[in-house]
């Protein structure tokens, strides 16, 4: 692995924001975007609570930062997040011309930075974004497994 | 071609849309998404205008319609786009559960809808979207051409 150290500061708070979404019955999935030490965007996951397939942690993120930065190129900026990111925000990692994607759990059967195949590094796509998987994996997958554990319980129970 | 005769009247719709975007200096990529033969949504790239990498026609049209349908699932709609979409926002589709894409022009450099490859219909996804390509492919075509054209006639000149 080519972990930093600032690696699991920024996945720390990723996960604060993965909480977040647990709080509001979301798969807890959270981001943040680094830029320079800064956190320049924050998100989590919304999909059901905005009614909106976009409202991925990543996206949310990507929105926010681009807003403080007033740009839409990411050069030099890390995007932190607890899961490894689906086809739409891998694409999104490319076109944002983000520098490098820092994630924790895989998703094996959604990914797409490494699990189904690896966008991000797609020799075809004209800007190319490092990839570092596992960062926090254990702490990040936990948080999933324990609200599907939950969601199960709760639909036997109706 | 799996053509239905409303396929031309959308996808003029999605052109007025690509106009709008002309207008505004951007490249001229319009999108309309439809249900039961109401345009539900429309969007124009606003990637510059708005400084965020995540203003491709496709995303906003979809976030416009799911505020009209307040739901994230489309089932039962058809997205027009003037452009073959590319990996974020053929990802888009599928996590919207969108039924059908039908474009105008084919990207052989960044589309994801058959060009790099087919990310709609992959097998590993759990939802498929049935697309055709290639609709009043000229006009689209044209459209971005001209742009691309005066662009460089542009900056010959500055």
């Amino acid at each position: 692995m080519n972990e930093k150290i600032d690696d699991f500061y920024y996945m720390k708070e990723a996960l604060k924001e993965a909480k977040k979404a647990k709080d509001k019955d979301e798969i807890p999935i959270g981001c943040v975007v680094v830029k320079n030490n800064i956190i320049i965007g924050r998100g989590h996951n919304l999909v059901e609570s905005n009614n909106n397939p976009l409202r991925h942690a990543e996206l949310i993120a990507i929105e926010d930062a681009s807003k403080k930065i007033d740009n839409w190129r990411f050069n030099g900026c890390t995007l932190y997040v607890t899961l490894e990111p689906c086809a739409m925000c891998s694409g999104a990692l490319v076109y944002s011309r983000m520098d490098r994607v820092v994630f924790g759990a895989y998703d094996y059967k959604r990914g797409y930075c490494g699990s189904i195949e690896s966008l991000p590094t797609k020799t075809e796509l004209n800007h190319k974004v490092e990839i570092l998987g596992g960062v926090m994996e254990k702490e990040c997958l936990l948080l999933i497994q324990d609200f599907f554990k939950k969601l199960r319980i709760r639909n036997k129970a109706n």
